[in-house]
């Protein structure tokens, strides 16, 4: 399948149209944004590991049971998607605290929740992505009740396997943001991407940083964490294969 | 019953003991505070107006199947109530979009929403009262589950109730903020105040502010407009009486 006229420009991929309608195509950008994009700067080959830690997870996650838009990894940089129409939510899972939430609720670094916290944030750059909860959304007709409740049910169905994978791959998934999308029949699927962009990963024996928080808070080049990342998937899968 | 030691000042009140220790005396202040208490100014007369309006409205809710910590008021500046555990969290609830909502979300100014909207703030001056949602609350501890329907439960109540009172008022109710809390038992009691100084009330005719907005936004002398909210509800309560 070959692309067509780009439909959009994100600050992480670009979208095209392919020959069916149904279908488009995704081109991760070696771009790294902060704070709603004000930060912004080029870094060679984040697209690609970007492009193939997406590709993994949401294979791994279809292999577990939950459904998304992925089709298949067609080259280094790009990917085939079942277009949807996206739901205009941020959906955020918490297992530890960092982030926003520590200095919102001056909260101890890494304070442990005795249950996974979902947070939605109505995404519109124009607002600055604000914090919405469920009477607000219901208010402002952005999502139904029962569509409420399938987002949060799928975000912790995904963090409860997510989680697990990447304990035995000796990381701990703080946190991590999802968005997901109206099929046309009207089914909700987990869509955009599942990379070190979008969550906070902590290497467990040395609990340096394995995501963007290298990029958010200048503490070097992020090309080696998304390297290790991308290896401990693989090496786990290679593994899997071998013994299987 | 007289009062003793003084528990707590706060903004609007002075809280004291009683000889009672299930019974405490608020005392209303001549205060007017805003942005957190980042604007204050001595305004006489509003002690006296929020202690009766917050007295025949308590009454009324009451009269109309809810309870409350209130008691009885015992002097111009002054109430009875049953002392209870507060909860740390201020109950907002919205039937037409004003003050923070409209500028979060960039919706028209007065825009009704098809249901009304509760949100839960944190109670903390130290924090700046954060936006919190169901799950946040959950994980911090704040309050359980039962707890937080309980809230909603009774904010929708109060809003029903309150909202057909200000319409034979000729007063539309635009949002307002409640505090609850805990009984020795474990009951969950409406408390605080209930006064323009914690609600949105708009003159249906005039479309002008009855409210702490006149404050917030210096648009002159609170206190004509607090007094025209007490003789409205005066005058519907005598010609109540002269009715039955
Ligand atoms: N399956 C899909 N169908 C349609 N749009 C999608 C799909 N998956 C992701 N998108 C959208 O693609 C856009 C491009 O991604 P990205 O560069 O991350 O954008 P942004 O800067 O808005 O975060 C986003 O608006 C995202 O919501
Ligand atoms: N029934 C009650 N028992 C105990 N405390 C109460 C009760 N009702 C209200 N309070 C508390 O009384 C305090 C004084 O009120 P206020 O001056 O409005 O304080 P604040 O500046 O914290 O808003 C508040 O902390 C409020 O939560
Ligand atoms: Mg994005
Ligand atoms: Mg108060």
């Amino acid at each position: 399948m070959t692309k067509t006229e780009l439909l959009y420009e994100g600050k992480a991929k670009k979208i095209y149209a392919t020959e069916d309608p149904e279908v488009i195509l995704a081109v991760y950008k070696d771009q790294a944004t902060a704070r709603n994009g004000k930060k912004k700067v080029n870094v060679a080959h984040k697209g690609t590991l970007n492009n193939q830690i997406t590709s993994h997870l949401f294979n791994y996650l279809k292999a577990n049971g939950v459904a998304s838009h992925f089709i298949k990894q067609v080259s280094a940089t790009e990917q085939l998607l079942h277009k949807v129409k996206m739901i205009p939510l941020e959906v955020v899972l918490r297992n530890l605290a960092s982030g926003h939430f520590e200095t919102k609720f001056a909260v101890p670094h890494l304070m442990q929740f005795n249950r996974p916290i979902v947070e939605f944030y109505y995404k519109s750059d124009a607002l600055d992505d604000p914090f919405i909860n469920d009477a607000q959304i219901l208010a402002l007709e952005i999502a139904t009740e029962a569509q409420i409740e399938a987002l949060k049910t799928k975000a912790l169905l995904v963090n409860q396997v997510l989680k697990q994978l990447f304990d035995q791959l000796g990381i701990t998934l703080v946190d991590f943001k999802l968005e997901f999308g109206l099929t046309s029949s009207g089914e909700i699927l987990l869509a955009d991407e599942l990379s070190p962009d979008n969550m906070r990963l902590l290497d467990k024996k040395t609990q340096q940083s394995l995501d963007k928080d290298i990029f958010r808070k200048g503490l070097g080049d992020m090309i080696p964490a998304y390297q290790e990342v991308l290896h401990r998937i693989e090496d786990k899968e290679q593994n899997a294969n071998v013994l299987s």
